[in-house]
């Protein structure tokens, strides 16, 4: 069982590496801060991610750096160093790669990806609990050395994630299913809004807004991420436009017909096997509506009748009609709440569907 | 000025039918219902949105059967009374066309699409006040009678709708641009996760869940829409065809390249322009992450705490990453109340990031 003593080394100070130091310097770990950009490292070293100058060599280094940059910082941390050395990036393959056509041993290199984020980017917006209950991904390759596969967990758990081990190929082809085919797909839906008549996007509900959110992150970045896992997002992009095709053909017939409801009936077979809250694969929750005037105070007097039922509310949503003067709040609660729920918030005369 | 007394006869008692025989029968107006399945009407009779028998003529239909008989029932009513006919699907161009083949004279036909619905169907979903804010299309075409058109547009607002008024053409062009064209790109992204592993499936965050979450939709029912839209909707999906063509070229390059950013900044584009909340186009919003304990009576706690800064949660959202023992709810509000919400926040002890 390999210990993770320290020092860590982390290269690249921005929300990931900042938040991973944060995370150790709370157990105790020494933590080295590298950045290009002096002011993030110096902006880090404020906040107690670690230290900028640290005299001792690292027993772990961790890449942190935009994703183009990772296989050539992490090949020359493993010849500048004998530590172990991981990476973040969200993209396994080529970050390996790009290591192994510049050094010849990558056995100290193990990648992994912390499955944490968030919409806001650098240093400041970093937390010592961004990674708690997230899943890291840990990708061995052929030639890792075991002990380096354990430092890496270590790291991982130390930052209180929770583990998953893939291999290179499996992480890429996974992460390009559930992320980046779902954001290119996202994209291309609202490429088509752009130059759309005002009067068009008036008509628009929850539905739109939900498959166009993702699409607003940032250009620059996801072009990154998609370029460094290409040959897996090809793959699906064909499967994604042979569809297409059998859908305009579908649709060329201009009568309902069983082809689309085929095509259709696919999504759903995909959309219900998305996991939901905490892991859990589609636990059959009840929705419950319920009609609130939009001001201060509304969603607290809800949520407080709510809880005086004794039902967790495990989902909920605000429904965002264009124009409507009152909202609506969807409460996803386990079955056997429901009826408990409904008769509270009615007494306390709210207006309740199911 | 055309006033709506009634009698109104609504021939479908679905969602949408009974919800309107309910807003009606509210307002004292005499609803009668039909639909080829004497158990929807029945119920829809009982819970109060109108009777099965009257014996006066309408003065105006509501036509809200299945999208694929629509035409048909609108010219059938058209022939066998004299009343105003609407009709309440949500794609206009076929309703009209096929009306138009069976009946020479449809100035009494004016079509409208009321923009509620709800993933629950049938009458006993139906509630007064689906309609209360939500949009409400009216799409009059070259030879609708005025009276006609301005007494659907009474209905709409009876039923405490918002109307706009759009020719059937530009109608079915932007429901094809917000809701059908999300929906085949949702259905199509998720079609992708049918057969995929499910340690694929666990690498799942937030984004993939907005982007499928619509693809859950009934396969017979968006088969009749979208086959009702394919005119508008072959136009859109052919220009995906060349925009996801240009992707799987700018991919092909293997690195990071403009053409990849200039696809990703489109959708950037169009990701900004759906409106939010109420119709604003885009209310700059701060957004503030607490961390919650997955509990009963927290959500009630936080949000009663958040009252007490005065701040009006404008939107809200409950992070469901897989594994998380804690939850983390991101609260929407304007910039100027962000610094007493957070400040009110942090006294009563929670863990709060901005």
């Amino acid at each position: 069982m390999t210990e993770l003593r320290g020092p860590v080394r982390i290269v690249g100070t921005g929300l990931i590496g900042t938040s991973i130091g944060l995370a150790l310097a709370r157990l105790g770990v020494v933590v080295e801060l590298v950045d290009g950009n002096p002011d993030n490292a110096l902006m880090a070293e404020r906040i107690g991610a670690g230290s900028r100058l640290v005299e001792i060599e690292p027993q772990l280094v961790v890449v942190a750096v935009p994703p183009d940059h990772v296989g050539a910082v992490v090949a020359e941390q493993l010849e500048q160093t004998d530590a172990v050395v991981t990476d973040a990036a969200s993209v396994k393959s080529k970050p390996l790669a790009d290591a192994r056509s510049l050094v010849p041993d990558v056995s100290r290199y193990v990648g992994s990806h912390p499955m944490a984020g968030s919409e806001r980017n650098g240093p400041l917006a970093a937390r010592a609990d961004l990674f708690d209950g997230a899943t890291w991904a840990i990708t061995p390759h052929a030639t890792s050395d075991p002990d380096a596969v354990d430092l890496v967990r270590r790291l991982a758990e130390a930052c209180g994630a929770r583990t998953v081990e893939l291999s290179v190929e499996d992480h890429d082809l996974g992460v390009a299913r559930v992320s980046h085919l779902p954001h290119l797909m996202s994209a291309l839906a609202a490429g088509t809004l752009a130059d759309a008549p005002a009067s068009h996007l008036e008509l628009s509900g929850q539905g739109v807004r939900d498959v166009t959110r993702i699409a607003a992150g940032d250009p620059r970045l996801w072009t990154q991420i998609v370029s460094a896992n290409s040959t897996a997002l090809t793959g699906l992009l064909e499967q994604i436009r042979g569809e297409l095709d059998r859908l305009l053909v579908a649709l060329g017939k201009e009568e309902a017909n069983d082809e689309l409801t085929a095509i259709l009936g696919q999504g759903v077979s995909g959309a219900v096997r998305v996991p939901g809250k905490h892991g859990t694969p589609h636990i059959d929750l009840v929705t419950v509506l319920v009609t609130i005037p939009d001001r201060p105070g509304q969603l607290a007097k809800l949520f407080a009748d709510a809880a005086e039922s004794g039902a967790n509310v495990e989902d909920l949503r605000i429904d965002h009609s264009p124009g409507r003067p009152v909202g609506e709040v969807e409460l996803a609660v386990k079955p056997g709440s429901v009826d408990q729920l409904v008769d509270v918030l009615t007494d306390r005369g709210w207006v309740v569907h199911t």
